[in-house]
Parts: C-alpha cells; structure tokens; sequence
C-alpha cells in the first residue's frame, strides 16, 4: 500500500490530522492496534480550548461539538470553605472552554473519517516504523495473519504514551518527567452536573476534587487520593462522601449522585519528550508529552500539535516548502513547555501534598489569596485556561 | 525607667517605629546590643517600595530619600542572552520603587531619633523581657556595670533574627523554613551603577546575578555561588569577570568595575515565624520573618509591620480601643506570607538549582517565556515587586 502521510494511532490526534490531511487532499491510512470500540472506550478529557473547537470545524466535524458542548465561561475556586468564581470570559476578552467528552469528540472524528471512505487499519499487530531517516519511510504490520506495508512520505507518530512511535526512536530523545505523590480517583455518571456553567476546583484540607461535566445529564468528579489506592475500595457511596466533604456545603447539598458508569484511579505525570521529530517521522499528542489533567490540557496540547503539523504537511505538498516541517518541533515544543508549566503549576496549587504542616501549605495559600483577590494573577489563570494564543 | 513602648532593637524597624509612636505623642525607649556605628555599619537592603518611602515621609525623615534616592520605573530581566525589560510603572498604573541605601535610611532614622532627644540605649547587654504576659511587661539589661529595667505597657521586639525577642517566646512559635542550595555573592564598590534606571535580573547558565544600586555612585552587585564558597576565594577581579559572563554583553561591556568596598556571602532563607504577638509582645519584621533577598521585600515587610504596630498602638493609646492590637498579627501575616510567595517565587524562577539538566529547569525556562510575553502575568511580578497595597 502506498500513502503520503502514515498515521500511527486512531485516537483523536490521528483521527483529527487524517481529516484535515485529507481536507488538503493529501492521502493518508491511519493504523491503529486495537479495535475501534476500544478506543471508543477509553474516558478521558472533556474540556475544549477554543483553538481545538476551532480546529473540529475547519475538519468538518464542528457540528454537533457546537450544538451539545457545553459553554463554560468561567470556573471556581474553592479553599478554605469559600467559593472563588474566575471570570474567564470577561478577565481573557471573551473566551471561553467548551465542555465536550472526548469520546464524544473521537466518535465524530471516526464517523466523518468513515463517510469519507478513508482508510483505517486496526487490530494492527506488531506496528513497526522504518527507514524514516531517509525519503522512504515505510509502516509494517501483522493483520489476518499476513505481514503488511505501507509506504509513505511521512509517518504521524499519534499513538499514545505507550505506543510504538516515541519507543521506536527512544535513543534519540530526552526525556523530561515530574511524578506527583497522588492520584486522581474519577467516577463518571449520568446525573446532571452540580457545576453546569463552571468547572469546580477544589483544594480542601481533605484534598483536591474537581466537579466537571460531558453534558448537561453527564458528570464527571474526581477526588485526589493515595497513588497505591485501589478502585475496589471505593464503593459508590463512599466517593460521593468524600466529593461532598472536600466541597463547601452548600456546593455539597447540590450534588445530584448517582450510579458510577466509570470508576478509575489514574496517576498524574508530567512528561514531555524531545525533539518531537526524527527525519520523516513525527510525534504528535501524548505520543510526546504527558500532562496531568488537572489543567485540562492533554486533549488540546494534541490538537495544536496537529494543527501545527497538518500545516506543515500541507505545506510541504502544495508549497514545496519544507520551512513548516522544519520548524515542526520547536513550534510544538515552546506552546508544550507552556501548558506543562501551566498544568504543574496548577496541580501544585490545588492539590495537598503530604508536607501539609510546612511552608510549602503556607505557600500555596498565601498563593490561593493572592490569585483571587489580583487581577493579575486570576488574568494569567484565565489566559492559560483558555489556551494561550497558538 | 517608665515608658509605654519599650522597643528592643534599633535597626530600621525600631528606629521606624519609635518616631512614628514619637510623632504621635507615645514615649518609647529603644534598647539595641550593639553600638550605633556597629548598626550603621550594616550592608543590607535598598530597594523601597513606595508605602515604605510614605511611612518614612510620614514619620518626619522624608527629605532626604526624596533628593537622594533614585527612582525605578522598571525592572529588566536577562536570560537566554536578551535583555526583557518590565515596565513597573506602566504595569501598575503608575508605582515605582527607590533604590536607597539601608544605611541612609537608618542613618536619617537615627538623626531625626536624636534631634528629638529621644533614649536610645546602646551596648544593652543581656536583655531580657519580662511578664508580658500581664499588663505591666518590663525590659532588664545590663550596662555601665549595672542592671537596669524599663517598665512599660507594651514591648516591640525589632531586634532581628538572631534577637532576643523571638528567642524569649520560642515555645510559643510555630515556624515555617525553606532553605536554598547556593548563596549570594554580593560586592558594594563606588563605581556608577551599570542600569541606573532599572534593577537587573540575570539567569545565566552560570547561575543568577543582580545588578543593583545605591545611588548614582554606588553599585551593588550580586553573583549566585555556592553555599560552602569563601569569600577569600573571590577577588575583585574574578567576581567582576563572573558578573560579566553572567550578563548580555551589551551590559557585561558596560559594567564599571572597581575595588569593592564590602564583600560578603549570604545564605537565602524563607522563614516564617507565628504569631506575631505575644501578649503585651509584638515582633515586627525579621524578628519574625526572614525572606531571601531576590524580591526586595524584606526592609518593606518590616515597614509595613511597623506600620500597623504603630497605627495599633496608636489606637490603643489614643481611642482605648485594642481592635488594632488584637488583629496585629493576623494582618501582618496575611501581607507577610504573600510577600514570602513572591520572594520564593522569584528565587526560584531566577536561579540555577543544581537539576539544571531537568524538568524544573524548564519549567523555569517556560515561565521565564510566558512571564515577559503575557501582559497579565508581567503585571503580576509588577504589582507584587512595587508591594501589594497595605
């Protein structure tokens, strides 16, 4: 088989560049190794910046994001038994983030890229990238009990922290991490948010939780816990407990609760890989960095990655230029470093770490005091929220 | 002896507050270990803010830091080898800092306080304070050969870190520290200053460097070193080089260099200790806090507790009211630990840790990017480096 543009991994990264590639009419195959309900399956962030709505539409899939996505103009803050609201519409000149599962978001991406007719290779087995140094780059997987091949200009490496892509030139790249001495427990329900208009931080002596939303009968809450926690001793009743607990009581007798459709505990990790391309090979997404979710920037550092490479793609076949590609890692890496400050820092301020009698509590909230009470500072926070300019 | 104040302590702090309890009409004796030229004889701060160059105006010694002192409209950030010049002024609607010399200050102090004819025991040996616990707290020292005591209503304890005053209450503080792995090199020569007009922040792959004043003739630099160098190992001529490398060379080719007057190593410590009252005790600046010297902040924190201690005795005194004295140290404390944020803050993001090679390395570098690229968070350095409002 023969492609311009080998895209490793049908995740929302691979899914989002094959339809702007193939928006530009460039040909691409994406291969992905499990199946498509898996990847369907797999919970994870819901907070859109406005360059990531942006982009679904220039990729022909903004429609329904724009019709069920839920507007969030600002979020809340809350320490100290007070509530915070951070006007993030009014402090950033009007912007604002978009509540939208990104299983939501991936199934818009997989439908448009199968109306399109678009080729999608998965339950690939054994993924394998070569010759990516040279002009000639070729993808080779099991599938069906035969050995396949793919040749291609270039490869897209949107597979994922596990995948093949970042491990297949791990010689060549430095790797960046922070591990963090918590994790985040998350439970998804079909209950109507307590928080519909803003999402909830809270730091309390408890810990940290945050109240978020997929949709207006959709909630998604997640409370800080010991990273060797285990899910099964967490009952239902238990985490609404706990939630109600680390918020302010009137937040708390607000919470509609319900039966967990999803309970997982996650450990948060701060990770960022460079370079972010190797001759014709290219890494986009989580693939290349990681970010704790408490920023909500995981989801959208992928989709300026791809919107970054799309271009440069784009470029390169229509222009002849290959300044775009040349560039590719840096551009990337500058906004990358930005919102891996932003979701460190973030964490830091919201979350209890086990130093909680010491300066680094008193530091984080004489920082809580005068985040909220300076313009300066609640601007900076909203800024970055929303997603610094591309 | 009979006053109502007893002030232990005659650095700025205490001289400070002995005139403004002077101005309005409260007796108060200042009791300091040390001789006066000893006091004078200190090399320490000179960057004001401008609440700390109103209370000296307020407390009758104004004159002179308004003829002499140098006004800053903004502040410049080196690294990566350019030059990032914050506009402070713009920034925060208009507020500047001085550069003026702790030894001015405290000399003008010192003048205004003997002009007055008000008692200053110097070489007080072996104070001790007493029963502040009650109404009637009283001070004994030994001088002359013989132990003397000052009966008062109230005790101020200005005398330090190292002073007698904390040390006194020790099993009633809870203290808060955070220490930093290197020092501060720091030489005082008569050379003109290289930035008049702005205070120079340097982050060199070299380490930290500042460029300070005070006054048109009078330069103070300073070089990041490690905790265990000595001072012997530093002539005039290596530190002038290592000052240079750690500079753009368009500042470094400016640099005038000559012999240094004073040459010293300091440590870098946060340190918080709470409350700040005691009873009929009161600490006022680095007797109760210490911050490192990065952000300015330690002779204006001083200032502004010997503000509210001063209002406080005032409205003690004058309206029988003790509202003011009872919230001292909650006041204080809410000012001091933001200021202990910032000066934390900008130690960190201003200097090299020993992982250079690391994540917080580039979290440092991406703060560094956002900060002088983003209106909202320059301006957040600008407000807290001018002092947030009282």
């Amino acid at each position: 088989m023969r492609t311009q543009v080998a895209i490793i991994g049908a995740g929302p990264s691979g899914l989002l560049l094959g339809q702007l590639l193939h928006k530009a009419g460039i040909a691409n195959v994406i291969v992905e190794r499990q199946t498509g309900d898996y990847v369907l399956g797999r919970i994870r962030a819901g907070i859109l910046e406005q360059v990531t709505v942006d982009l679904l539409a220039e990729s022909g899939v903004g429609d329904r994001v724009k019709r069920e996505g839920v507007v969030h103009h600002s979020i809340e803050l809350v320490f100290a038994g007070s509530r915070h609201p951070i006007d993030v519409h009014g402090l950033t000149g009007g912007k604002v983030v978009t509540a939208y599962g990104q299983t939501e978001l991936t199934k818009d991406l997989m439908d448009a890229r199968q109306a399109a007719g678009l080729a999608t290779v998965y339950e690939a087995a054994n993924v394998s990238l070569h010759d990516f140094d040279g002009t000639r780059p070729r993808v080779r997987y099991e599938k069906d009990g035969g050995t396949h091949e793919i040749e291609c200009d270039f490869i897209a490496g949107c597979d994922g922290f596990h995948g093949v892509s970042r491990a297949t030139v791990k010689d060549a790249i430095t790797e960046f991490e922070r591990e963090y001495p918590f994790g985040w427990l998350g439970v998804l329900a079909d209950v109507p948010p307590v928080s519909p208009h803003a999402i909830v931080y809270g730091n309390s002596e408890r810990g940290f939780s945050l109240c978020s939303m997929r949709s207006m009968t959709r909630s998604r809450y997640y409370v800080q816990c010991p990273l060797d926690d285990k899910v099964e001793a967490w009952s239902d009743q238990r985490f609404w407990d706990e939630l109600r607990r680390r918020l302010d009581p009137e937040l708390a007798a607000r919470i509609v609760t319900g039966p967990s459709i999803e309970k997982s505990i996650a450990p948060l990790r701060s990770f960022v890989a460079e370079p972010m391309r190797f001759g014709r090979l290219f890494l986009a997404g989580d693939a290349s960095h990681i970010v704790p979710p408490t920023g909500a920037k995981g989801l959208n550092l992928a989709a300026s990655d791809v919107k970054y490479l799309s271009s440069a793609f784009v470029e390169y076949f229509q222009e002849k230029s290959a300044a775009a590609i040349d560039s590719y890692s840096e551009r990337c890496l500058r906004r990358v470093w930005k919102a891996e400050r932003f979701s460190w820092w973030l964490t830091g301020l919201m979350h209890r770490f086990p130093d909680t009698q010491g300066f680094g509590q008193r530091m984080q909230e004489a920082e809580l005091d005068y985040l909220v009470h300076s313009r300066a500072a609640s601007t900076a926070l909203a800024e970055n929220y929303v997603g610094l300019p591309l």
